[in-house]
């Protein structure tokens, strides 16, 4: 993998990352696409919006379809037949999240799926094994994400072991082969919760280990967005300039330009598709709720001239129907829209940043973006 | 509307429609799309998949998004964006289908919603112009379907009601005129349960009225598929050359191929996008429960060289992981290849009647669709 960075505008930064499935442009958002599909979204729907890489959820694809069935089918791009990169999460996010149902150890995580209740463990090394069985470009380390709000011991603590962690991942890393004959590269995760100085322990540590790119981890878990845009700013600061910066799980379309602007390259997060399930879509002006009456006898798209197949063929009238009935094809066309809207933001950030027009920009976009319907 | 039969072979017939919003060339078959969308399917899709006429249902419509809102957004076409022909029930057989809830008069049927419980009056001139409304290329008149079994005095009784409202009907349309521009034809519904004589008295009492066709209703109601084939082809002899026949609510591809050999040109059913749904998938060679194991690790498509987005981009084991795991894309992908397949059998069908060779060709169809996976 490689990674250019072509342009720098404030502190936003335009780049080229190559992989074994092909060029993604930075800054990007990665749809996610949890079980091996981006819910309601098809394959060549994601190449018609533009998608440039999408993201695997390894604990899901860990349990279904297994990794049994991973290894007989080519790993997770032939599985789903797509050709463009896929970076997967290391687990351990999900894992942490099943509260109840694990216990953390200093060797890895003892969990309970979800599904049956079976007992399985997951180490740096396990994640790694799962991850090359996927077939990722880019594959995660194994971290604790610590919840929000914790108290400093338990951030320090909890760090160190993330940190050992990566360092596990890497050496792992080193002594096994891609099963499919693309490289796959590693990412480590900086944690340390909301404290600046184990965030920048956290950083100076992973750095010296020198991975291919490295995430921003425990963040836009329940923590005021100004707090976040701080940590971030904060982080972003003790990373290499020539390597990718991913934020993970974030956020929404204005999260996005902050962080953009605070030197963030990679995003990915369910918000354009799970709330578009739900009835919410974005557009530049500001965000429609389509269960509301008030879109009724609406025959407007949902946003002017916007290229999305959603607001090119329908209006708000029918999307909004199709919400009040339940139809499947609601589903489909607010997450075609939402993407479309995400991924169009983080061209047209790129455009501006590569024109060194970026802050301008953002002024307007975040404006436009707070008018109300 | 003009019906032009191209040729005939057996009693099979091949014909040109010719709506305001197209030509259909039949035998056809009509998705169903029950609330203004094919479940799961988009308007694009559709017109991949060849579809040239869908089907609306107007309990439906009527109840969501109501009159007011399909006036307010010029009618079905314009509000679902769908610009080839679309035909819609009555909504008479969805009504008799409340058992519960509704009661029959001589002048129509009192109903309650399924949904809130409102108390509604359907009348053969109330369907009229509720289908005026929608903007249908083709309307149906109000009928009675009576329950399978039934005895012959309740189906003498039904029919007689049901050729008094299509005479009423008929009227309706005479005294009215089309909302959109486009003309609306009238369809009548032969019914008389499994009675032939009650069959042949209905046939000739509508065709005496003459209407631009004529559907065969009543069947695939739980009759014994026998008894609906020689219904079907009992009816078909007083029927007009000139004009279309519709089959209503029918069925297996077995089904079309049976009633296309006794003189049927139109079709409808749930059954692609239903079961697709439900994770049955419909090929050359016989059915497949997608949900069935065995499928885990197959990577072969679902039906060889099969000419559909579905067969030609995805395994049998990734469309069973999608089944398994509950993804929205498991009802997409299935009901576009059904659907896919459904429209290719009708044209392969309309070929050899063309060419003379139907009754060779539906032979070895229905060979091949009986095999065993």
């Amino acid at each position: 993998m490689k990674f250019t960075l072509v342009h720098t505008d404030t502190s936003a930064r335009a780049g080229i990352l190559e992989t074994g499935h092909g060029v993604i442009e930075t800054p990007i958002f990665m749809p996610v696409g949890t079980q091996g599909t981006v819910k309601a979204v098809e394959q060549r729907e994601l190449i018609e919006l533009g998608a440039q890489i999408i993201l695997g959820n390894t604990y899901h694809l860990y349990l279904r379809p297994g990794l049994e069935v991973m290894k007989a089918m080519g790993g997770l791009h032939s599985f789903m037949n797509w050709k463009r990169p896929i970076l997967t999460d290391s687990g351990g996010y999900q894992v942490f999240s099943l509260t109840e149902l694990r216990k953390i150890t200093k060797d890895g995580v003892t969990f309970k799926s979800h599904l049956d209740g079976s007992a399985h463990f997951f180490t740096p090394q396990k994640v790694v094994e799962i991850q090359r069985t996927i077939g990722s470009d880019i594959m995660m380390v194994l971290d604790e994400c610590p919840p929000y709000p914790c108290d400093e011991e338990y951030a320090r603590e909890s760090n160190k072991l993330t940190v050992k962690w990566a360092a596990l991942c890497q050496k792992e890393v080193k002594i096994t082969e891609p099963l499919y004959g693309h490289h796959q590269s590693l990412f480590a995760i900086i944690q340390g919760s909301v404290f600046k100085h184990i965030r920048s322990d956290s950083a100076k540590a992973l750095t010296d280990l020198d991975f291919e790119g490295y995430a921003i981890g425990g963040l836009a878990v329940g923590e005021p967005a100004e707090t976040m845009y701080e940590m971030t700013e904060f982080t972003t600061q003790f990373l290499p300039k020539d390597k990718p910066r991913y934020l993970m799980g974030v956020g929404t379309p204005e999260n996005l330009l902050e962080s953009i602007e605070r030197g963030v390259d990679m995003f990915d997060c369910v918000m354009p598709t799970r709330n578009g399930r739900n009835g919410m879509v974005f557009t530049r002006h500001g965000r429609l709720n389509m269960r509301n009456a008030k879109w009724k006898t609406d025959e407007a798209p949902l946003d002017g001239d916007f290229d999305s197949y959603t607001n090119k063929n329908f209006s708000r009238g029918y999307l909004r129907h199709l919400f009040q009935v339940d139809e499947i094809l609601a589903l489909q066309l607010a997450s075609i829209h939402n993407l479309a809207f995400y991924l169009w933001l983080m061209r047209e950030a790129r455009k501006n940043i590569l024109s060194g027009t970026f802050a301008v920009w953002k002024k307007e976009m975040l404006e436009s973006m707070a008018s109300q319907f």
